[in-house]
């Protein structure tokens, strides 16, 4: 294992460290347990939104803390789900009484550790909702988890909330526009090599010299296809369609309902990419991969989009959620309407992300 | 090999395509010959800034175009030197009148062609300076360039001198900026693996499993030592340590004297890096790298320079002058004086730097 760290032990906490000495007119990092906030938070009046999860997915979430995106960010061990005590002491650091949302990609051990960690916040009179991102379509059900795995829609989901709530909307109604970009927004990715656990010291999986993995998830989990290295059309093509096409998907989220103070299951159901929507167009990449080769995605995906209807209204270039140091990329593509452009426009102000 | 490209000689054109799919409202990009420009270039009064080099470097040069840096990007084949004819249509179509700076990388082709572009476009009546940039410490002189290489000072100093230009400096007056930011500006890289062009399709160099190059070059040039890996902490003061107690480098450059009309030998040495100086940290990805590992990097920097006195008073992190898909790092140190940082500061919107 060659990387750029010392003790594997201490990868999470010196990356952190880092970002620390880098950011800190942006972000704190509170160590015991472990998070990383806004250096201005609470922020009076303000929802707060947080994200959190395994690490190995950077610059996801702690490179997304700040003025217009996550008020916290909630670091696990690498692909591993942060613990309740974290994610309760965050919530502590940053509300400021107007609520808080918690953005949970649909992994077993986040989806419970959230809910627990909410629970815990609502005794000690907090508001908090709590909402699923389930994007990736390339696989329904798996030994990692149940329904879909959460994926790219979640950096922009984050976004969109974040100015959302920098804007003034209240609790329900960032709660609401998460659901609306969760189910507009579908993702698909691919992997050219496999990536290594710096505590582990070997490969995740194994990945023959011509081989890739259609399908792959964001922890090497497998996906649809073990084939042959292909052109990048082609490649681009599988994963497009694998999105545009997908039908209708319906699952049943379990919310927490505040007028009736009490769980419920809600209906959801994916909206179809039909010809003639607006999208959000994000080229992701894994780690490792140039990002001369992610504008050769880009190309063939704004060829196959053009070919369906779909008129690509904003992008996003780069390596935003990746695992570790894989070659590869997926596709993100989020169906918006004016009021998620308007979001998506609105001034952000983080370590990864920075305009307006 | 697997990358994501389809034909290896379409690698060039197709990633400049998607970027000008993905940046209408920035940059065009023109082919045959190849250059990539403000959309709305020239920018009346306004020195031009442009530079250029082999491709595979991303998002160096392209992704530098926009408001506040470069005016236009000149890239050639993956690592190797565009021609004359590029680099004098891209003057003729940035040129408003003021003047064109081209900051060049110190690599024999680079230098030789944008001499040769200078002489055609002065014979045309466009005034033309080009400022060498020769900052990697690592090398003095080696198969590959007569002096040192130019490696991250160029980054800053196509930033620096971009928001000169902005706000109405002149040539000589941007000119001489940019000779002071690569008199302050030094840099070290290494290598934990090596990359693969895309038309060789077989790594450019070798490196055994537990080995690293250091004081690699951008093209997998030879550094000072092949070595085993090392944690991260001593990788890091080494590179540290070897820009900070650089013994004062001298080079004669030649640059073209407006006033005399003609070519003048000119001699350059490298301001110390004495305890006491503020300085803007930049920690850069070779391409392969993920951005936990920088901050890592960034963190036992930060250390460093507060041992030897040095002042970070700006930074920069992430993957900006790559070498493909190769993993390693590159610092560079950039004593910097208040009009610099005012500079650095200043708004810039390009595909990869976006700010202000």
């Amino acid at each position: 294992m060659k990387k750029l760290i010392n003790q594997p032990d201490d990868f999470v906490r010196e990356s952190l460290e880092g970002m620390a000495a880098a950011h800190p007119d942006l972000i704190k990092v509170n160590f015991e347990p472990t998070f990383v906030y806004r250096t201005d938070a609470p922020v009076k009046g303000k929802v707060a939104v947080i994200s959190g999860g395994g690490s190995g997915h950077e610059p996801m979430h702690a490179g997304f803390v700040g003025m217009g995106m996550l008020d916290a960010a909630v670091p696990g061990e690498v692909f591993t789900s942060p613990t309740p005590d974290q994610m309760l002491a965050a919530a502590k650091q940053v509300d400021a009484g107007a609520g808080i949302l918690n953005i949970v990609k649909n992994y077993s051990g986040d989806v419970m550790n959230f809910e627990m960690a909410t629970e815990l916040a609502r005794s000690e009179d907090m508001r908090v909702l709590n909402i699923l991102i389930d994007d990736d379509v390339a696989v329904k059900d798996s030994l990692y988890t149940q329904g879909r795995r959460g994926v790219g829609t979640t950096v922009l989901a984050e976004k969109i909330c974040g100015a959302a709530a920098e804007q003034g909307y209240d609790l329900q109604q960032i709660a609401d526009l998460c659901v609306r970009v969760n189910c507009n927004g579908r993702s698909m990715g691919m992997a050219l090599t496999s990536c290594t656990l710096p505590a582990k010291g070997s490969p995740t999986f194994e990945l023959g010299d011509t081989e890739i993995e259609m399908g792959c998830g964001i922890h090497g989990e497998p996906g649809r296809q073990r084939m042959s290295i292909a052109p990048v059309d082609e490649i681009t093509e599988t994963l497009a369609l694998g999105i545009i096409e997908d039908s209708a998907y319906s699952r049943t989220v379990r919310q927490w309902d505040e007028s009736q103070g009490d769980w419920v299951d809600v209906e959801l159901t994916d909206l179809p990419l039909e010809s003639g929507s607006n999208v959000l167009a994000f080229v992701n990449g894994m780690g490792g991969t140039p990002l001369s080769e992610l504008y050769i995605v880009y190309r063939k995906l704004a060829q196959v989009c053009e070919g369906k209807g779909l008129k690509i209204v904003r992008n996003l270039i780069g390596s935003y959620i990746t695992s570790l140091e894989m070659q590869g990329c997926s596709i993100t593509l989020l169906k918006v309407d004016d009021e998620m452009v308007k979001l998506w426009d609105a001034p952000v102000k983080t370590a990864a992300l920075k305009w307006g």
